[in-house]
C-alpha cells in the first residue's frame, strides 16, 4: 500500500481509457495545454487529478483525448459522489475510502469493485466540478469569460471549444450484455442488473418500468381478447372490464412504486444523498450573488422568468392547442368526405379509402408532436431556468399537455360530441397501431439502419477488420464519436404514457387496445435495447431513485380514465336500456359510481405502502444507525471539548 | 469557566425547580433511592445527570420531587435534542455547545438563552431516555420487569409507581402572558411567539391555526351577511357564493401551509431533525429482537395487529356508524311528531316545540361523540401500536369517520333524500349553534368553574394568601398537581374540523354559518386561552413543524364540499328553472362544473408553493452549507487517512 494523494500519478502504466473528450478542430494550443493541465493537476491545487492522453490517429492528433484515473482516485471519487455499495453484512451503505474493507468484493487490487459505468460517472462528475480559480477567461478565448467557481467544462461546452464528452463502450461487456438481453430467443426477464451496471440506473429503470408495465398489461389483454373474439356486447361484461381496468391501473401504479423501491435499494440509489444542484449549462444572467451559496454567479430575475412563462409560453401553448383542435376538425371533414365517397361508389377502393383519413391524421399527429417538441424545448430553454430539474419539469408539462390533447382530442370529440362508438373504436385502433408502427420505425429502426450504413462506409474507408471484435482503440473512438447521442428517456416514457392513455381512457370500448400495447411493448423492449446497444453513443450513467414526474403523469391519466370510462358506460345502449324511464336516474347512477371509484382509488393509493416492509425496515435501520452515531459523536465531542477546556486552565 | 462533566454537580446552590415528579404514596424506600440515584448519576454511568430535590411540605415528604439541571447540563441537553436556535447572522441553526458563541443572545452567564419550556422539554427528554442497564426489574417491585435499554420512567408510569411528571408553571411569566393574550380588551393578533415560548410549538401552532382560520372565515362571513339580511334567493348569487367558498377554502388551506412554514422556521422546528421514535408507553409484547435497532425489546406481530384492526375495530366502527344512523332516524320520527303536534295545536308552545328535536339531537350527537371517543381510544390502544404516531393516526381516522357521519348524516339525509332545503337550513343552524355552545361550556367554562371552586377550597384549607402572586413553591406544586391534564390539541382541532364542515359543506344553503363560526372562534380563542392558563397543568412543550394529519383532513373536507355544494345548487328551484325542458342537461352541467372545480382545486394546490420563496432560499442555503461541510470533511479525512497510511510504512 503506497497510495497517497501524491502517488495518484498521471503517468501510470496501466492507463485504462474511460471517457473521450473531443475538442473543436483548431482549438488553440495554449487552451489545450491549460485545460489538460487543469485536468491532471493535483486536487489540492484545484485540479481534477485525472489521467489524460491524446489519441494519436493516422492523421495525427485530431484534438481527441482519452481520460482515465488511477484506481485510488476512482475510489476517492466514489466517496465524493456518495456512491452506495453493498457491505459484507448485506446492508447498503455509502462508500467511504476509510471503511472500504467492510464492502463486499472489495480488495485493494480488485479493479472491478467499481463498474465501468460508475467509473465513468465519477470522471464526469469530477470534470463537471473542475472549477475556475482566478482565471478571468479561458486562455486563448477572451470572449469565454470565467469567474471563480464557474465549471470550466460547461463554459468550454457553451463556447463550442469542447465538442463533446462521452464514455467509451466496453466492447466485451456490451457483447455479453447484448447476448443476455436480446441475443437469444427466449421468454424471460431482462437482465436489469446487468443493464444497470452498463448503462446506469436511469436507463435500467426505464427498461424495468417498460417490462413491468408490459407484464401488468397482460391481464387486461387476456381479459380483453374474448370481448373481441366472441364480440361480447353485453353490458355487465363491459362494466366489469372497465371496473377491473380502473382498479387494476391504480394497483399497478402503486405496486410499481414498491418494485422500484426494491430495485433502487439493491442498486444503492434509493439511499444516495441528493447532490447540490448546480445551474444548468444553458443558464445565463448578469453576475450577481447567489443568495443560497453566497457565490458570485449569473443571476436571473425570477420575475422576468415568470413574465416569459405567462406572457409568452402559456399563450404559445394555448395557440398550439387551438391549432391542434383545428387540424382535428379538418380530419373530421376528411372523414366525412371519405364516408360520402364510399356511399357514392361502394367499391373495394372506396372502402379502403375509409381508413385513409385516420392514417393521415395519425401521421400528422406524430409530425405535430415532434415539431411541437422542438418549439417546447426552445421556449423552455428561453425561459432560462436555473436548474436542470426545473427546466425538465416545465418542458415535460408543456409536452404532456400538448401531446395529450393532440392524441386524444379527436377521440374525446368522437365519443362525447358525436356519440359514435363504432367510429371511436375504429379511430382508436388506427391511431394506436399507426403511432406504434411510426414510433418503432422512427426511434429505432431508422437510426439503426442509418448507423449501419454509416459504419459500413467508415469501415470501407478504413479498409478494415470485422466490427465488434477486433477494432483498435483508435477505430473504436472514431466510430463511437460519430454515433448519435441518446437524449434521455423522455421520449420513451412519453410513448408509454400515450399508450397507457389509449389503453385506459376508452378501455370499455376497445378492449383489444391492451393486446396491441402488449405486443408493441414486447418488440419495443427489443428495439429499444437495439437502440441503446448499437445506435447511440454510450450514455453517462445517471443515478436515480424513481421515475420521477412520470409517476404523477401516469396517476393523473388513470384518474382521467375513471371519468371517461364511467361516461362511456353510461352512454352505452345496454346501460340506457336498464333505465328506460328516466335518463336522470341513469346519469345520477353513473355519477355516483364515478365518485365511488375515485374514492376507492384514493383510498387504495393511501393504504398500499409505497415501500415493501423489508425495505422500510432496512431504511429505518440505517436512519437509526446514523442517529445513534450522531448521538455518540455529540457525546464524545462535548466531552472532549470540556476536557480541553479544563486543561487550559 | 470551570464546567466539565464532573462539575455538572447535583448539589448546586442555584437550584431552579423545573419539573415535578410525583411518586405513588407508599412507594418503597429502595425504589426511591434507586430512582433518584439514577437521575442524578453521571451521564457516563448511564444516569441523567440532573438535579433532584424532595419537596418537604408541612405534612412531611409526600413523595413529590422537584427536578432541575445546571445551566451547562441544559445546554448539552439542548444539543442532544437537536434544538434549533437563531444565530448572530439571523440564520437558524441546530445548537451545539461548541459553537455556542455564534448564537444570538448567548452568554455563558445568560440563563435565559433557553426558555423555561425548552428547559422542561430537555429534562423530559432526558428522563424519558433514562434507560435500564443490567437491572432485571425495578428494585422493590419484582413484577415491574426491566431489560437493557427499557425506559425506566415509562416502566414506572405503566406500573403506577410514578403518578405523574409535569412541568411547573412560571407564575410571573404566565401573568405577563395572560395579560398580553386575553387580559386587555383589544382587537389584534395573539402573542404567538410568547405562547410558543411558554407552551411550546404544538399549542402555539393550534392557536395560530385558530386565529388564521378565523381571519380566513371573515370574507365568507362578510359576503354571507347580505344573503341573510336581504333574504337573497337569487340563483346567480348563491352560485357565486358557493364558488367563492370552494376556491377560497382551497386558497386558505394552501396559504396556511406557507404561514405555518414561516412560523415554524422562526421557531426553529421546521429545521429540527426527526428523532428516532421509541415504542409508545402502552406498547407490550414478547421480548424479542427489534429488526431496526437490533436491541432486545417487546415485539408484537404485525399480523396479530392487522387481525385486531380488521376483525374487531373495523366491524365495531361500522356498528357504531349504523347505530348513529339509527339514532338519526329516531330524530326524524321525533321531528315529524313535533311537526304534527304543531299542526294540531298551533300554539306558541308548539312552535317552540319545533326546535326541541333538533336541540335534543344536537345534544345526543355530542354525547355519542364523546362516548365513542373513549371506545375509540380503548380500541386503538388495544390494537397495540408500537409507535405513538401510528396510534394517533389510527385514533384520528376512527374518530374522524364517526364524528363526520354523526354530525353530518342527518344533514345529508335532509338535503339529498328529503330534498327539504328549509329544514336543512334550520337543522344546520340548530346543530351548529348548539354544538358550539355545548363545546365552549364543556371544554373551558365547566373545567374553569370546577378548578376555581377547587382552588378556593384548597386555599381555605391552607388558610392562606392571595392566589397567583405570593404562593410559595410548596403551595404552587400542591395546587398544580391537582389540576387537570391537558390531553393535547386533538379535541380542539376536531371541533374546528367539524365547524369547517358546517361552514363549507352546505355553504350555499346557509351563508350565515360562517358568521356564527367567526363569532364562535373569537370567543373560542379566549376560552381556550383561559383553559390553557388557568384550568390545566402546564403541558410539556412539543416541537412540531406543522399541523400534521389535520391538514389532510381539512383538505379532504374541502373536496367533499365541492361535491355537496354542486349538488345543492343543481337541486335549487332557480337552477332547475334554467333548464325547463331537460333535467338531463341540468345534471350534466352540474357534473361538468363539479369536475371543473375539482380540477381547478388540484391545479391551485399544485401551483401554490408550500413554502414562501425566502424560506425556500434559507432552507436551500442550510442544505448547501451542510453538503459543503460534508465535502470538506470527506476531503480532509481521506487526505489525513492517506498521510497516516504513509507514515506507518
Amino acid at each position: 500500500m503506497k497510495e497517497s494523494w501524491s502517488s495518484v500519478d498521471t503517468l501510470e502504466t496501466n492507463f485504462r481509457p474511460l471517457v473521450v473528450i473531443e475538442l473543436a478542430k483548431g482549438t488553440k494550443e495554449e487552451t489545450i495545454e491549460w485545460f489538460t493541465k487543469r485536468i491532471v493537476d493535483k486536487k489540492a491545487n484545484g485540479g481534477a487529478q485525472l489521467l489524460i492522453k491524446p489519441l494519436v490517429t493516422e492523421n495525427g492528433n485530431e484534438n481527441i483525448y482519452l481520460v482515465g484515473a488511477s484506481h485510488l482516485r476512482l475510489l476517492l471519487g466514489a466517496e465524493n459522489v456518495g456512491l452506495v455499495k453493498e457491505c459484507n453484512d448485506n446492508s447498503m451503505r455509502a462508500f467511504t475510502y476509510s471503511s472500504r474493507k467492510t464492502f463486499k468484493d472489495f480488495a485493494d487490487d480488485n479493479q472491478n469493485f467499481l463498474t465501468m459505468s460508475e467509473c465513468q460517472y465519477i470522471i464526469k462528475h469530477e470534470l463537471d466540478n473542475l472549477r475556475a480559480k482566478d482565471e478571468k477567461m479561458i486562455p486563448g478565448y477572451p470572449q469565454a469569460k470565467l469567474y471563480p467557481g464557474k465549471s470550466i467544462v460547461r463554459r468550454l461546452l457553451t463556447n463550442g471549444i469542447l465538442v463533446q464528452i462521452f464514455p467509451l463502450h466496453d466492447r466485451e461487456e456490451l457483447k455479453k450484455l447484448r447476448h443476455t438481453w436480446y441475443g437469444q430467443v427466449k421468454i424471460g426477464y431482462q437482465p436489469l442488473d446487468e443493464i444497470r451496471c452498463y448503462f446506469g440506473e436511469t436507463i435500467a429503470l426505464y427498461f424495468g418500468f417498460l417490462e413491468y408495465f408490459t407484464f401488468a398489461l397482460i391481464p387486461m389483454a387476456v381479459i380483453g381478447i374474448p370481448y373481441y373474439v366472441f364480440a361480447w356486447e353485453d353490458y355487465d361484461k363491459y362494466v366489469m372490464f372497465a371496473t377491473f381496468n380502473l382498479l387494476w391501473s391504480t394497483v399497478i401504479l402503486e405496486v410499481w412504486k414498491r418494485i422500484c423501491a426494491v430495485m433502487t435499494y439493491r442498486w444503492g440509489t434509493l439511499l444516495m444523498k441528493r447532490q447540490f444542484e448546480e445551474p444548468r449549462p444553458g443558464f445565463h444572467g448578469v453576475l450577481g450573488i447567489n443568495p443560497v451559496t453566497g457565490r458570485e454567479e449569473p443571476v436571473y430575475s425570477s420575475i422576468k422568468r415568470q413574465l416569459r412563462i405567462y406572457l409568452v409560453s402559456v399563450p404559445f401553448v394555448c395557440l398550439c392547442l387551438y391549432f391542434s383542435l383545428y387540424v382535428m376538425m379538418i380530419y373530421f371533414d376528411l372523414e366525412q368526405w371519405a364516408l360520402d365517397y364510399h356511399e357514392e361508389n361502394k367499391s373495394h377502393f372506396s372502402s379502403l379509402m375509409l381508413y385513409v383519413p385516420s392514417i393521415i391524421y395519425a401521421v400528422v399527429i406524430e409530425i405535430m408532436n415532434r415539431i411541437y417538441r422542438y418549439a417546447a424545448e426552445f421556449l423552455t430553454s428561453w425561459e432560462n431556468h436555473r436548474l436542470e430539474s426545473s427546466y425538465q419539469n416545465h418542458l415535460i408539462l408543456k409536452v404532456l399537455v400538448f401531446n395529450f390533447l393532440n392524441c386524444f382530442a379527436s377521440l374525446f370529440y368522437i365519443a362525447f360530441v358525436l356519440f359514435d362508438m363504432k367510429l371511436l373504436r375504429q379511430s382508436l385502433a388506427t391511431l394506436l397501431i399507426t403511432s406504434q408502427i411510426l414510433n418503432q420505425f422512427a426511434e429505432s429502426l431508422l437510426p439503426y439502419w442509418l448507423q449501419k450504413r454509416h459504419m459500413k462506409k467508415m469501415k470501407e474507408r478504413m479498409h478494415s477488420l470485422k466490427m465488434d471484435t477486433d477494432l483498435s482503440l483508435v477505430e473504436q473512438v472514431n466510430s463511437e464519436k460519430e454515433m448519435g447521442t441518446y437524449l434521455g428517456t423522455f421520449d420513451d416514457y412519453l410513448e408509454l404514457f400515450l399508450q397507457f392513455g389509449y389503453v385506459s381512457l376508452f378501455s370499455c370500448v376497445y378492449p383489444l387496445a391492451a393486446v396491441f400495447a402488449v405486443l408493441n411493448n414486447i418488440t419495443e423492449i427489443y428495439s429499444d435495447a437495439l437502440k441503446m446497444c448499437r445506435v447511440y453513443k454510450r450514455p453517462f450513467a445517471e443515478p436515480t431513485a424513481n421515475i420521477g414526474v412520470w409517476q404523477l403523469a401516469f396517476e393523473t391519466m388513470s384518474v382521467i380514465s375513471v371519468v371517461t370510462n364511467c361516461i362511456l358506460i353510461g352512454m352505452s345502449p345496454q346501460v340506457n336500456a336498464l333505465f328506460p324511464d328516466s335518463k336522470m336516474d341513469l346519469i345520477l347512477t353513473v355519477a355516483l359510481v364515478e365518485h365511488l371509484l375515485l374514492a376507492i382509488k384514493f383510498v387504495m393509493a393511501f393504504v398500499i405502502p409505497d415501500k415493501p416492509r423489508d425495505i422500510q425496515i432496512k431504511l429505518a435501520k440505517l436512519e437509526f444507525e446514523s442517529l445513534e452515531a450522531l448521538k455518540q459523536q455529540m457525546f464524545t465531542e462535548s466531552y472532549s471539548y470540556l476536557c480541553d477546556d479544563m486543561r487550559e486552565q
